[in-house]
């Protein structure tokens, strides 16, 4: 399963180098990842308010081509790692000529309100195997 | 009373026109307002621990001249309005130069956590006497 | 004529009060005008390497109700003054029970790549007469 | 050579899970980056007004322990990695305790100003000395 996300690039999101600063594409993926668990069929919004919260573990990105304002880009989003504690998703971004201009993952922790770590699969089966069959797909 | 705040001008802040993108001074009076309420002897993060937030009503920029990449400004903050309700700071912007940049005006309200609007005055007259001061020494 | 615009809030946009950053809505303004900008049969992109650029002269912003992350926002956006010399856009924001939350106005001045001010409607006739239509329609 | 770099968090940096966004950590990274460089005698300003650039070719970020508002944390840079194409900086992140809360590593190309890959030690050899330098006495 991966989920597709169109992100047109904000001028405020650009920097004097004339294209869009790299501290971006880390706001890019978590649009996209919105994205991709809306189509398991819940929200982000709604895991929050059940007491599920995501904070990343890690974040890695590779720079392979600038995207430049007005951009239409093309977020492509699906999970590379799951497991009770943790989960890995894994983001490619493509511009409308469909060349792969960016490639990164976020590792995060499955955690309560209070940000204390959790057996996801434990404590929220119901949406862990809504996640799980999502990367089942794939 | 009014306070003084150095900022450097960062990177990211910059956009494609070479200059500081204009929706990042709201973050600079925010920066300077904390700096601002710091002085009176109690911090922006003890007053939300004590239930006080001072959410947005309104707020102005008057953009005089662009500032540049690493540029070192100085945000000079005052009170110019104070109610039991609400309360507005003022900010003026300087370059290295010691040339007015940027101007701008923010009005809060005083709330509690749950954002709703609350008397200041009767609810925490503590805090409200020492933001007092800080005007009428103004 | 006026543009509407559909924005979704993003978590990065969020701030520990729990609502939407008041710094984001001037970025949102921003997506919005580019939009409407479009609808005149040119892009922002295009303008600027024409030689045209919009620098902002002010900004101001009345917060009426918070934004949540995820609202689905609509960007309503006109143009409430035109002379060869400046241009000032309207913003209003509505959520998804069509509620305004938001009421914004910014005057930009029209400047030549180097920032210098400069007479649209004689530099620029064709791209001012675009605009200017656009006002009428209103 | 190691710099050490003050960044107290602001608000707009914060989300609505309490804590500073992990997208902040980059442009954080990128102010001690421009600290760091300025030891060696050069701004950051002035290599891009020579004619270099430094784009990221990637970005690694390892979230350790959350960042909170008005937190007092200090960044601490060296290089890791130097050749005639490239640099990677390296980033750790201590609070105000001593603990370090974030650790990161960024690669940058060297570039012309439209953003060609070129031979640094060839073409700048005063400015790439000034960095081997900054390098070697680590």
């Amino acid at each position: 399963m991966k989920s597709q996300t169109k992100i047109v690039a904000r001028y405020a999101e650009t920097d004097k180098m004339g294209v869009v600063h790299h501290a971006v594409y880390p706001i890019w993926y978590e649009v996209a990842r919105a994205d991709f668990i809306k189509t398991s069929g819940i929200t982000y919004t709604q895991m929050e308010q059940m007491g599920i919260m995501l904070p990343l573990l890690s974040c890695e990105c590779r720079y392979l081509k600038p995207a430049f304002y007005e951009d239409e880009l093309n977020v492509v989003t699906s999970i590379s790692l799951l497991t009770p504690s943790k989960i890995e998703f894994d983001y490619e971004i493509y511009n409308s000529e469909n060349k792969l201009i960016n490639h990164g993952k976020t590792m995060h922790a499955f955690t309560s309100t209070a940000l204390k770590p959790m057996n996801m699969k434990k404590h929220f089966a119901g949406v862990y195997n809504k996640i799980e069959k999502m990367k089942i797909i794939l």
